[in-house]
């Protein structure tokens, strides 16, 4: 956390990942951020992974640092409250800092762009959508379409099945531009004055680093797709590697530099050197070591097979080679210091219902503005009251009364 | 493309995804983003995908709407010439406009942070880096790393080799978290004049992600790693079928009215009825079909055996079930109406030495701002002349006396 962004309130109508990330990222340059839920919870309240007596794990993940105030979104009082508090003046009696809504779940009546404009001018609502035209998408179905999955965890010779990502890659990407997008949008807001809708499609957001990638231009100029090659590296040298204590690293050879430096670690340039003369290329090129990687493999796969993982660490420590062990989560939480209290991203925070553990904050440290603790994620309607009472001016008689009446919740215990 | 960000100004130090997708990111908001690159180009300038001519059609995709200048980067002047560029008053006569630096490379001697704040007191910094203590990663050590490979494209029971992602997500991210971090930074700038150096490691983006999704607390709380589970959806009902004609679908069914929708239009509904009762699990939970997936997977597996794609496709339409077909990149790029003109984040760009084909643009559209076309890669080097003429106000005869002594470079032909 730090407090580049402490002036400005987002309210979030959201679930999952893509839009609950983006509202947690502006959370973590310290922005207000208030996620408005059902009473009860939304349908991403209890998502795995969870712990043993059902704590979501994920959401608690998803939403540290935010602000939760549960309401009957199914009632018009309800969401007449959720509408209050989307155009409210911003925090710190900046009038301009409020009246940003971020979502990913269909529009609710007066929550809708031309509701919220009619209440306040000046509103941003950045909307994400599965496809373009409408049509539900969510990362699993977007992925199918991306042709990742026809090139992932197997070789065009073994065919198969397709492979799912299992890190939602989509949206992540979709979340942190709408993180970017939201920046964009208020700045244009307090240069002009003028609000607007952003509508992402998570679909298109796929499509984006399918081109960029040049995986279009791949299809369209040369005409065929990327051949699946397991885990090699496209277009260079690259490999996972089983060691002789059952390990694996993976080794890679992108630029020139990389590629001497393995040579010299291993003590394997004279052998290198011939494949490039049975094989006929330019080692020192990027396409000549795709073309003979497996060759290249070939060597270092019997080098590595011959050591263990500490030995080959120790043999690459320093000598430039670009490498890194393959690890599961539990080695990952248990053995590697980059994860843990040690590297200044973690704390250990007490997150309510579920206990003690590592939280990473922002990846980025910001000079001006320096990393503050990160904070558990609320538990659900935990700000219910305060926002009433801070962000509506609402007294108390008419705060019991709401509770009473069923329109809004407070803190549920789990 | 937009013009949200048409007075800024951003110079470039950078190669493959991260840096130069947040780069691009700025120019697709219509920024004013120069890439500085060694003449004859960077590390990544012929990098696969690229045309039989060896054209790096990943390049172009990660440079789209850039300019690009080419100077000798190993000489002091031209060295010189980068931090000039660098630390400019902005674009369009606005002096605060300029002096926005992003890179991933290893900072040159004149382009670190103490040399250029020394040149421009609000200069801002943002640095993309390996691991935190300075030691290298790329998207492929990181992931490596991450705990993901060992839980894609196979089942615990199956063991095995870990599987990559092919698609660059730690890459992604990274550059994305840049593109909102140097809106965060630039704002702070406005508001205060003050600069900033905003570093971040590709190793921490990881980690973030893992910490956001929950699975660091579900070793830290509850003792052990998520499951390899293939291709299905942890903690509820997703997974891949193949259909009669050698197509496959993903099938999820994540919330309860997609459960119902999915019982509804197979026709299964009083089967999967029974798989409840038979594994005495409640299916309108994500914990109870979870648990059932296996039963529920063997009648849907049946049912998609017997049906085209085009059947299943009819029998899902507009009836709320979450699913969508896998495809290839060519199926992609030939078949699906989203990735083509057709769907306004493309265009058909005239990329120069590539030929023309679909580029996309930015996945969000801004009320405000409307969409422009989509600008192809420059040359390289193809705006040296331009930018040290307008930025730095360069006679031409001085231009041509540093073209002639090898410290800069026009456009190069390929």
């Amino acid at each position: 956390m730090n407090r580049l962004l402490a002036d400005l309130r987002i309210v979030e109508l959201s679930a999952f990942v893509a839009a609950p990330l983006g509202g947690m990222t502006m959370a973590q340059f310290g922005a207000e951020v208030i996620r408005i839920d059902p009473i009860g919870g939304g349908i991403d309240f209890n998502r795995w992974p969870v712990t043993q007596d059902g704590a979501s794990l994920y959401w608690a993940g998803m939403n540290k640092g935010k602000r939760s105030v549960a309401l009957a979104l199914d009632k018009p009082e309800g969401r007449e409250l959720a509408q209050a508090i989307a155009t409210a003046p911003g925090p710190k009696d900046n009038e301009r800092g409020g009246g940003i809504v971020l979502t990913n779940l269909p529009p609710l009546p007066g929550l809708d762009y031309a509701s919220l404009k009619a209440k306040r001018g000046d509103v941003i609502l950045l909307r994400l959508i599965g496809n373009r035209d409408g049509s539900a998408a969510v990362d699993y179905t977007v992925n199918a379409a991306s042709g990742f999955p026809m090139v992932t965890g197997r070789t065009s010779s073994e065919g198969g099945a397709p492979v799912n990502n299992v890190v939602p890659a989509w949206d992540i990407a979709a979340g942190l531009y709408l993180a970017t997008s939201l920046l964009a949008a208020e700045r244009h807001r307090a240069h002009t004055g003028e609000g607007q809708e952003v509508v992402a499609a998570l679909a298109d957001v796929m499509l984006t680093a399918v081109g960029h990638l040049g995986y279009i231009g791949d299809v369209a100029i040369n005409g065929h797709a990327r051949p699946a090659i397991g885990n090699d590296l496209y277009g260079s040298f690259g490999r996972d590697f089983a060691t002789s204590d059952a390990r694996r690293v993976m080794i890679i050879a992108l630029t020139p530099r990389q590629w001497r430096s393995l040579g010299r670690a291993t003590g394997l340039a004279d052998k290198l050197a011939l494949i490039g003369q049975m094989m006929e290329v330019d080692l020192d090129t990027e396409t000549g070591r795709y073309e003979a990687r497996d060759a290249i493999a070939a060597l270092l796969a019997r080098w590595c097979a011959g050591k263990t993982l500490a030995e080959i660490a120790a043999a690459f420590s320093g000598s430039g080679v670009l490498w890194g062990p393959y690890q599961d989560f539990v080695e990952l939480v248990h053995n590697d210091p980059r994860c843990s209290p040690a590297n200044p991203l973690f704390a250990e925070v007490e997150q309510p219902g579920i206990g003690r553990y590592p939280m990473p904050g922002l990846p980025l440290d910001f000079s001006a503005s320096p990393r503050e603790p990160t904070r558990p994620a609320p538990r659900l309607g935990e700000h219910t009251d305060q926002v009433l009472s801070e962000v509506l001016g609402l007294p108390a008689r008419e705060i019991a009364r709401l509770h009473e009446a069923g329109i809004t919740a407070g803190p549920e215990r789990r």
